[in-house]
């Protein structure tokens, strides 16, 4: 146990941020660097080298998750650092890479200052986290955590066909059901906050208890096309104003339910889609994500509440899908807000209202998760921007956590 | 001047109907006739030997108009009787076909009884009424109005790249430009309604005294994206519920305007379109009609009157286009209501709210037009349906109406 404080190298820190984006940086200083793509191979092979040079043993298992494990003065369940390589398609460089190259530093510090740990310190590549080639995202902590079907993930194809299954084997990371894990004694993954939070409240660190459950529906108002210009008011049955009036109505109530509630109507499909011709139907998206299950529930009544019809169209309801909330281990939590206060960084508890691979292995990994600002909040595009500064007391605080934890504290 | 009442024949008028609905008959009973397709040409040819068989004379003019005409006893303008051999994809086997068809019939009907008229009567087919394989609709009469320039529309393209240029050089139809007509006594379009006033109160005629003004705006709404689980909603700039807020409020306010006012957000587009993202642009259509361009002119001032920012996003609005109202010739339309009344036939004077070829032809000759029921108010569509009782009415009303014009009443 030190006695002295250490910090992570925060210049090597940004030259391997720097470093890892070179693997499919883009024109504009983006990244492209979808699963399991030639960048992903290469900078898999270069995360493999840089655990290698540390004196780090590396596995992989059998759905692609890299293992890069430094050993421990003792045995037992490691203390694992994670998070994804992947990228969308004209991403940043921050999103999920942050995290494991938060791990790389953290074994690199302590390897600069000549700490062997009590105990193994993993750091975990998650295979196709984005879901950008390859549908679901978070497929392969999904499959860890049974939530998804290894056989039928195999099966899934990107944009030109290409099965996830043929894409791991041409990799060469298909490795062995064996190297799974199936415990450990903490899991952290620092990532960038992807909203607006932190830089609004001028805050370094986003201590983060749960990711938030949500409910996804798609509604569907089927009215008549007719002429434009020929067809009476009276006599219409435009699946548009239908539509425009449950969006107003859904947004009047789920506007009073809670302040922390979201809700999104991205998608919206008009047919037939001609300025000349009364629209016919209307497909929309309804997305509400909170922490509390209770309020997404009222969220769901409200959203089976609308009328089966209005204005002479018939509405239909159609959940897509959804999840409850996944609530982080409350010891790990308090010792990433310990290791923050300690570190004197500001910080504020919050949700997560992404989805990160987290949120799969905390059924079986005592997990936490610690966000760092995003400029103007933006994440999934080439702007994607946290300062080094702030990825560096990011790492800090991971390196601090996992003192923490292997101090047995 | 005949003193017996004469009446077309039904049971031809209908064979003849079907007749030319076999070129391009679709499975469902609709038909495609796209302007100056293979089908097109077909039933080009097919008019032209039906009217040489009446003993007409056939001219084709620069823009592929056709004229059939029979002899008047004197030498004059020439009654003229027309509508367009064209049809959208899968349209119906009624809208345009009908009025070249009612020329066909009337000139049958004084065959038949050996009237020889006193003027010419010229039966025509206007090219590209539809502009569904070329825009813009009304071509050809547009460019015999002097509305569009010839070189323009003869370099418009089909969506497989052939200019309208080629295309009637490859019919056979690229007739000369001394052939179109310059001025005549009358011009008579039956057209069936395509909208749904004469069904619902159970008229047979319609007395089409206007084709209604119109204005049509585009409608662009710009936010930000940003991920639809982490932006609190007092940080968003969604353009969606920006643009609903903008169509609540156009609708509250059109709807007040005028009980004839007809209005329609046809097209509508969301971007980026992703469920989990908040839009950062919706694109949409404003079209409103009124035959008083007075009440046109408010709407635009309504329009014009949207607030340039609205939930922190920016609203621009650009006109893509209007017209105003076209009054057709009163002594024309007196002679089909005189002529409606006495074949006893109910009926009540109307607006066409769509475009037709008579629009752009009555600045050059006294026009009217009639119109008969559709059945549910649809058109370009394989359902598109109207009686065969209800066809023979109106070719009677054209028939009543030519002899009252050749009498010179």
């Amino acid at each position: 146990m030190q006695l002295q404080q250490i910090f992570v190298n925060g210049e090597r820190l940004k030259n391997t941020i720097e470093s890892f984006a070179d693997f499919g940086r883009t024109d504009n200083n983006g990244v492209t660097r979808l699963s399991l793509s030639e960048q992903d191979v290469q900078v898999r092979g270069y995360f493999t080298s840089c655990a290698e040079e540390l004196g780090m043993a590396v596995k992989v298992d059998d759905m692609g998750n890299i293992y890069a494990t430094l050993a421990g003065s003792e045995e037992g369940p490691p203390v694992v650092i994670g998070s994804h390589l992947d990228t969308v398609k004209k991403g940043g460089r921050f999103d999920g890479v942050l995290g494991v190259i938060a791990g790389l530093e953290v074994v690199r510090t302590l390897v600069d200052h000549g700490i062997k740990p009590r105990l193994p310190i993993t750091v975990m590549n998650f295979t196709n986290e984005e879901g950008a080639r390859f549908e679901p995202s978070m497929m392969a902590s999904g499959v860890l955590a049974g939530k998804f079907d290894k056989a039928e993930m195999l099966k899934k194809k990107d944009p030109e066909g290409t099965t996830f299954g043929e894409a791991l084997q041409a990799s060469g990371y298909a490795g062995d059901a064996e190297n799974r894990i199936r415990e450990a004694t903490a899991y952290l993954e620092l990532h960038i906050e992807q909203g607006p939070v932190l830089e609004r409240e001028n805050l370094k660190i986003g201590l983060v208890d749960c990711v938030v459950g949500m409910a996804c529906y798609e509604i569907e108002v089927t009215g008549e096309s007719d002429h434009a210009g020929t067809t009476p008011m009276d006599m219409r049955r435009d699946a548009l104003f239908a539509a425009t009036d449950i969006i107003t109505e859904l947004r009047r109530k789920l506007a009073v339910l809670d302040s922390e509630l979201v809700y999104t109507m991205g998608r919206m499909n008009v047919l037939p889609n001609i300025h000349t011709v009364i629209p016919n139907k209307v497909i929309f998206t309804v997305e509400a994500r909170h922490k509390d299950m209770d309020i997404v529930r009222e969220v769901e009544a409200i959203i089976n509440g609308l009328p089966e019809e209005l204005l002479e169209c018939s509405v239909s309801k159609t959940k897509l899908w959804g999840r409850d909330t996944v609530w982080f281990d409350p010891g790990v939590c308090a010792l990433v807000e310990q290791a923050t206060q300690k570190l004197g960084y500001s910080s504020k508890k919050m949700a997560s209202g992404a989805g990160h691979d987290a949120q799969f292995v905390a059924g079986f990994m005592p997990s936490a998760m610690i966000f760092v600002p995003s400029v103007k909040g933006k994440s999934h595009c080439e702007e994607e921007l946290t300062s080094y500064e702030e990825c560096e007391m990011g790492v800090n605080v991971v390196l601090e956590t996992v003192l923490a934890v292997l101090a047995g504290s």
